[in-house]
């Protein structure tokens, strides 16, 4: 459960901590970022959980999200896990950009032989909070949201989805809110789960748990760019998330189609506040 | 003098356009990015030009350091130019991270064989303002300021001083305020103008430009962070450049001294609102 310091950075009034830990769920050190704005000094925070896409670490982000901003603005912590389990030594783990390392897709494998660390599901709604709540005694444990983008827009949609309550808000930018229907989705889905397990496929589709969702009224907020290459190659899908809303009479459904902007951190750093906003909403509630 | 777009980025309701062109002054491509705020759909905009420093091309303070923020509610373009010449095949140019590509130091070399190209005074002076007008008439070519990190703050200041009227304002972070007395101005000024050429060397020196500076009352904004390394290792020497103005009876220089920040863009993006705040105040007078 210990958690080294790797590094203290000054950054807009607070501090980013880029962090490590030895994670049980998935059997190998895990880094992590950690952002505490100014207010945490003198009183409880909040925590907003930002999930990263594909190939990246929690430092891309961190330097270009843009997200320290709002958070140092509103007083909100924010924590940047990674995408995967790093060096398990799984053959072929490095092989793909979107499979594998750096492409953890926040469930739990089922299927050998990622099933011997590839448990992001778990690190991320239950390893990495308990420990950082044990090691930063700062954070409020009772607040938290969840944001991220692109694969980690389908972590934030799931696991907000999956565990009514837990979160006390959701958005994501550019997210994969269908994944059984495009292609990352089934190569990852069939790479972690099996080909024939669609049940536990659909146990991790955003738009899935939508249908079946009976938490009560939604309030999401997603931004999607028009310029976005992956949105225009049906990676994203966010019309079918937008039916399925639809379908269940859930209006609360925001999805922002901004005009040219693209699948980059660019389009994070131009949004990132109105999504520390949307969050702010609710961790102040 | 033609430009070539490589890429077209929307950020923060703007256009980061990626450019490049050939430039006489450096016999090379020149890559350079510049940000037009929405402002500049519908009518002129000012131009606040960011120097990067060693190591760094356009790009980096593009995705980190948010000045497109600010840049954007004021309605101010953002000009990135790249830090050297590239690929002039010069015998080793691509040795040292501090000398050579990636490390021009704004000045125009004098010796061999660095003169064949390492003109990045002239270039940014000159060349490039002049490339970007004619290219993009939504810029006002009256109304310029600049700023600058590390090099780049060195390249700001210099350029300012140097340059009575042509900048709007100066303000910079982290710059090498006095590079004839540190490690990083010695191996650059030895390499561009020669060992015997004080007089040449003090040209570029801000702090010497500073004892001789007739041209009125100046207003400069700089921020230096307490954890940054290379103001730890005497690389920037800002206390010379506060004595010299003090010397001179210089009330406007106001060198912030920020609290455990350090050398990165992590610095830059926390402060960046500010530096356009800076210039816009005389960019809009």
């Amino acid at each position: 459960m210990s958690v080294t310091t790797k590094a203290t950075i000054a950054s807009f009034g607070g501090k980013l901590l880029k962090l490590s830990h030895n994670a049980t769920t998935t059997n190998c050190e895990m880094s992590f970022n950690l952002y505490l704005p100014p207010q945490a000094q003198t009183q409880k925070v909040p925590v907003l959980i930002y999930l990263s896409g594909l190939t990246c670490t929690a430092d891309n982000c961190s330097e270009k999200g843009f997200f320290q901003h709002g958070a140092a603005k509103k007083g909100i912590a924010v924590l940047y896990p990674d995408t995967s389990p790093r060096g398990l030594n799984i053959e072929g783990e490095n092989d793909a950009y979107d499979f594998g390392s750096g492409a953890g897709f926040y469930v739990d494998a089922t299927k050998a032989p990622y099933n011997a660390g590839y448990n992001m599901y778990s690190y991320v709604t239950e390893e990495l909070p308990k420990t950082v709540f044990a090691e930063f005694p700062q954070l409020d444990a009772g607040r938290v949201s969840i944001t991220g983008h692109s694969m980690g827009g389908h972590g934030a949609l799931t696991l907000f989805l999956r565990n009514p309550g837990k979160y006390k808000s959701v958005s994501a930018f550019a997210p994969i809110t269908n994944p059984i229907n495009c292609p990352w989705g089934q190569k990852a889905f069939k790479g972690y789960f099996g080909d024939d397990q669609q049940d536990k496929w659909k146990e991790h589709d955003a738009t899935e748990l939508l249908k079946k969702w009976s938490g009560g009224p939604l309030d999401i907020l997603i931004d999607v760019g028009t310029g976005d290459n992956f949105y225009k190659q049906g990676q994203l899908l966010p019309e079918n998330f937008e039916a399925a809303a639809k379908e269940a009479g859930q209006k609360g459904l925001n999805v922002r189609y901004q005009p040219d902007y693209d699948h980059s951190y660019y389009t994070m750093a131009s949004f990132a506040d109105d999504h520390v906003e949307h969050a702010a909403k609710y961790l102040f509630a």
